[in-house]
């Protein structure tokens, strides 16, 4: 075991005591990653509270995990009963036959759920709960490492701003424009990333505007929501762009949501709570008359997703989430998650923030401007 | 309500009286744009068992989902406070207080099995049932509609194929592989993308070969897979290709890997079996000695999704889904979704195809051979 994962597993251990929770059993990749090394699909990780670990991968990967992940129980399965029945090897290789279980209920559907907890996997006196709070709290103030990662993804982030802008032209497809960013990205140093959102003209009133056909016309606002991936870390921007030159309605507006937003990461610093930011850029819009053209959460964490704790409270119940404390230092948020929504267009400005005892730094840095 | 959406609707409700299911209500944008013509992320879609529908979608969004979706039921949320109480509203508005409520097992987690259960969202009286059975064997098989989206799906997919390929040279990184595709994609008219799978070297030996920073080496194979989405419906295909000469061992495995998707392509013509389908392909494999390296279901269906049902009974088990009969005319499969995986290396070669009466159509068709 190296690097960061000593700390990180002491750490888990201790909040597994004090939730009562004996073991982990893991499937989604971004926190198997965070704890082991090594995140993947069809895979999983069972943690116990004295700091035991194990992961289950497809037998096609063993080698690869071994070489990826920090820990040396790794057992390859065949299938899905292969997969079940390492699980219960692992409960009793690990004296695990009552207790508590705590499961992703944030990540497992409800099928993935039934197979988790299947007489053949968890011992039947094991009672389940959920994860998700103990991995929120875990992943939520970053390591020195974490915050270079994800310093260089925002980096990457603006790269493919930049290639998206400067290709945007009217005719072009929202598809397109999203190409020009992911084709950056990828040849930036990117190995993945999260869904690009790209949407133009009325759909930019839109809360999820992902590409489609449509063809940018002239005088179109344009929004370009992007999430590179580097090393496993994410970053999280969007910019609002107009095909030609803005109308006085359109430049007002962005203007407005420009404030709110600028506004909002002036009042980061260590102690701030998620609800004051969202509060802060909302009464920004309320009190420039547009209560009605507010729609969703404006904050949220980043980090191996580019969504992720903290979330705001009322969000956070119906995600499984606990509320987040204050905000303490190193915790990276992304600001202007949800824009303003005037019924035939819509804007937004979104950056990747680090949360310091001082106050801010604002890790995107692509130019916030209406005008190309 | 027009096009195909009356056909869906009615032996929609057949299957559910037949079911004792009195409504069904839906998240999974794939099987929400099947029924109603829209499919997009936080929205619901309730359907009765006497062909009412209603949508409950962002309030940014409504305008926008009334222009796609086919139906006129439609109210916008604030959040999901909002979500929840729209829900409740049309179990009202229909008139259901008891009976069954069918939801996605498979698409919904733990804590959105929450939300949507919650006794303000679904009346206490009212039992709750997995759909994932009745929409599998709802798009099952394609209308012709559906069937010239997909050929469409395939014909955007040789292009992101061939970019892919001749692009490959020493030095470039797998991210790098997967960017050419995909920016060839979102040019030659795909709206989206499910991932594309990207893997070379040792690395093709893994089941889910997600692309990295890796280099490709002279030598190397390399294995993309890809899955363009056109106007809603995907292709999905594979390749294995070196960069530069194969070895004869990979010569050899190759040859024979694709020996067996071309028997097994060869077996496909309504009346077929997925795990007879299943067991062609493996066969050859293993009468060659290759038994122990086989791993996961060669075979699934493409549509709307560029993996969905039909999935191989073993496997269709633990996602929630019901044995697949025997494939009627006009289902879409994908042969070769799983390899052979030596230890060192990988080959795999995949495509879509189309069952028919007398036998089948392949529809992808970039070149298989290992040599560029």
């Amino acid at each position: 075991m190296s690097g960061p994962y000593e700390e990180r597993l002491k750490k888990c251990s201790r909040l597994m005591k004090s939730e009562g929770i004996d073991a982990l059993l893991l499937a989604k990749p971004a926190n198997m990653f965070y704890l082991t090394g090594d995140g993947r699909l069809c895979a999983f990780a069972m943690i116990t509270n004295d700091g035991k670990v194990a992961l289950g991968v497809p037998k096609t990967d063993v080698k690869e995990v071994r070489s990826l992940a920090r820990f040396d129980n790794i057992v390859g399965f065949e299938n899905e009963v292969g997969m079940i029945h390492a699980i219960h090897h692992y409960f009793e290789q690990f004296g695990i036959s009552k207790g508590t279980v705590a499961l992703e209920y944030t990540f497992l559907t409800k099928s993935m759920m039934g197979m988790f907890t299947h007489p053949h996997a968890k011992p039947e006196g094991i009672e389940v709960k959920d994860a998700t709070p103990i991995m929120s709290e875990l992943r939520l103030v970053k390591d020195n490492g974490e915050i270079k990662l994800i310093n260089e993804a925002t980096k990457v982030a603006d790269k493919g701003m930049e290639a998206a802008v400067e290709a945007l032209k009217p005719g072009m497809t929202e598809s397109q424009v999203a190409a020009e960013a992911e084709y950056a990205f990828r040849n930036a140093g990117a190995e993945e990333f999260w869904r690009t959102y790209v949407c133009s003209g009325p759909r930019t009133n839109i809360a999820h505007g992902l590409p489609t056909l449509r063809k940018l016309k002239k005088g179109d606002l344009v929004m370009i929501d992007i999430h590179p991936i580097v090393n496993g870390y994410s970053a999280d921007m969007c910019r609002t762009v107009c095909v030609g030159n803005p109308t006085k309605e359109q430049q007002e507006a962005y203007d407005l949501y420009l404030e709110a937003q600028q506004v909002t990461i002036s009042k980061v610093k260590a102690g701030v709570g998620v609800a004051e930011l969202e509060e802060t850029l909302h009464r920004v819009l309320r009190e420039a008359g547009h209560e009605k053209h507010i729609f969703g959460p404006p904050i949220h964490g980043v980090g191996i997703e580019f969504e992720e704790a903290p979330l705001p409270p009322g969000h956070a119940f119906f995600h499984g989430e606990k509320e987040a404390p204050p905000l303490p230092a190193n915790v990276v948020i992304s600001i202007g998650n949800c824009g303003l929504y005037l019924g035939d267009f819509g804007v937004r400005v979104e950056d990747t923030v680090l949360v310091t005892e001082k106050g801010y730094k604002v890790l995107t840095s692509y130019p916030r401007k209406l005008e190309k």
